[in-house]
């Protein structure tokens, strides 16, 4: 199996994160389709294995956060990369605007719901980040949420957010759930030929809308409220990968193998068999062939 | 309205608990039963007030926490407390043995579902404390719990687990959630009696199981272990209070003043009405008469 490096895409704890310097399309990884095919192949058998043993040892979840502008390949990297793992083990939830039962409550709360079990992945199609992303961009949507009164400033408010996270994030991964946050990098030339292709190939049309284009104007501020947002919240415990996503087939591959090498590090074994239960099952061995 | 004290059965925050040193039977509130009706009466319709301005003004939620050994009276006095308030704004969840899929998540997961919307009052007869008062007397409750391999001491989990309740309660105070814990504090001797009623009256067999006599004999385990749990999670945005519970009369009238104290604090109006809106309320209220 040849070996992505993907310490270049993990951002550290407390780092100041400026996005024009990160990369949205890195050094090929893929030699070609088929390549990349293989390559692909044998990260999603890896992860396929390790999955079941994630199941069978039952002591951890894996969570694995997916935020990017429109465009990015979110879907389409949760796709390629999960289509091997058993979905009994997997869930994706996918978070669109909350709804009123879910404005009543704080901003944690709707996900919350949706964690995974032990012994599970569990994948959000954007997540929470969303209530410090596109709420930070477009404040106006904090009126519904219906907010106490606010002496305070703006700044504190999403600071007070950030740690909340934080604090989150940290509960998760002592009790046992492991959380990794994928930023998929997208240039904004790249979004513009993607919008284009959707618009073009009839096909792809159901997957374009005004509002898209909308939000694309609001570019810059987007790029600061992520740059703030992955700052804050990068931590030992739950890092945040920079993804460089205007190739997708490489985008796939990195990440595939964070989440490799992330269920490799875990302390995971099949639950042992005593010397009793192993007896006992002999026996039942016995009579299933006797009979 | 006769004013109770209620800061002798504040907790402060930081700080050591012995609970011997405090009152199980304070100095009698209540000159009579006719007195203490009279004193919950006008508790319960001011307590009925502030929760319809509370679902009016729909900017914060309150939860009450009930933490106490068995027939230390938190049902009676949820029962009594909140019997004035219209049920639609009201709810109670009773956490008994967690069941096989809330066991397959952290020990926070189970209860945030049940969080109080804004506007509401939530009540928790038992909770989320369960998790280092009954599991930290019975440690071996922590087997089913499938955590993840601990090299840590034991101490180090019960002070992650405070840590994380400080945050999760630190949280929702700036989401706008107030949050109110009462322990009631019963002598082990009021205990028994109580308990010798419950096997004396027919009508109070139903509410005594033999269950209740095995976690007596731990009544000094849990009772440092209250010293613990008060003492690492009373803090500002979620204080504990103390309360004396071996007068049940007495004991519903502190936690009754100290609910209607916490809302009476809190920035509530109803939602104002603007000139224009109050132009066409006018306008339509011609038009109801004059039809």
């Amino acid at each position: 199996m040849r070996k992505i490096q993907t310490s270049p895409y993990h951002l550290g704890e407390n780092a100041a994160v400026e996005l024009q310097k990160w990369q949205t399309r890195g050094d090929p990884i893929a030699k070609s389709k088929s390549d990349y095919k293989r390559l692909l192949a044998e990260h999603v058998d890896r992860l396929s294995a390790l999955q079941h043993l994630l199941y069978a040892s039952n002591r951890h979840a894996l969570l694995l956060i997916f935020q990017a502008m429109d465009a990015a390949g979110k879907d389409g990297a949760i796709a390629h990369v999960m289509s091997g793992v058993n979905p009994q083990g997997c869930q994706v939830f996918s978070y669109k605007h909350p709804s009123a039962v879910e404005l009543q409550h704080d901003f944690l709360w709707r996900t919350t719901r949706d964690l995974p079990e032990r012994g599970r992945i569990g994948i959000f199609n954007r997540s929470y980040y969303e209530e410090v992303l596109i709420t930070r961009v477009h404040p106006e949507l904090l009126e519904a949420e219906c907010l106490p009164e606010r002496a305070e400033t703006d700044e504190a408010l999403w600071q007070g957010r950030y740690r909340s996270i934080r604090h989150l994030e940290r509960h998760l991964f002592e009790n046992g759930t492991r959380v990794v946050k994928f930023f998929l990098h997208l240039s904004k030339e790249e979004q513009r030929k993607r919008f284009l292709a959707r618009i073009d190939e009839p096909e792809k049309n159901w997957k374009f809308s005004m509002a898209d284009i909308e939000e694309r104007r609001h570019w810059d501020e987007y790029m600061r409220a992520y740059e703030q947002c992955l700052g804050a919240t990068s931590t030992h415990h739950a890092p945040w990968y920079i993804v460089p996503a205007d190739d997708k087939r490489d985008a796939r591959l990195i990440i595939s193998q964070v989440i490799v090498e992330t269920l490799e590090r875990l302390q995971m074994a099949y639950p042992a068999v005593s010397a009793e239960r192993r007896k006992e099952l002999k026996a039942i061995r016995k009579r299933l062939v006797d009979k």
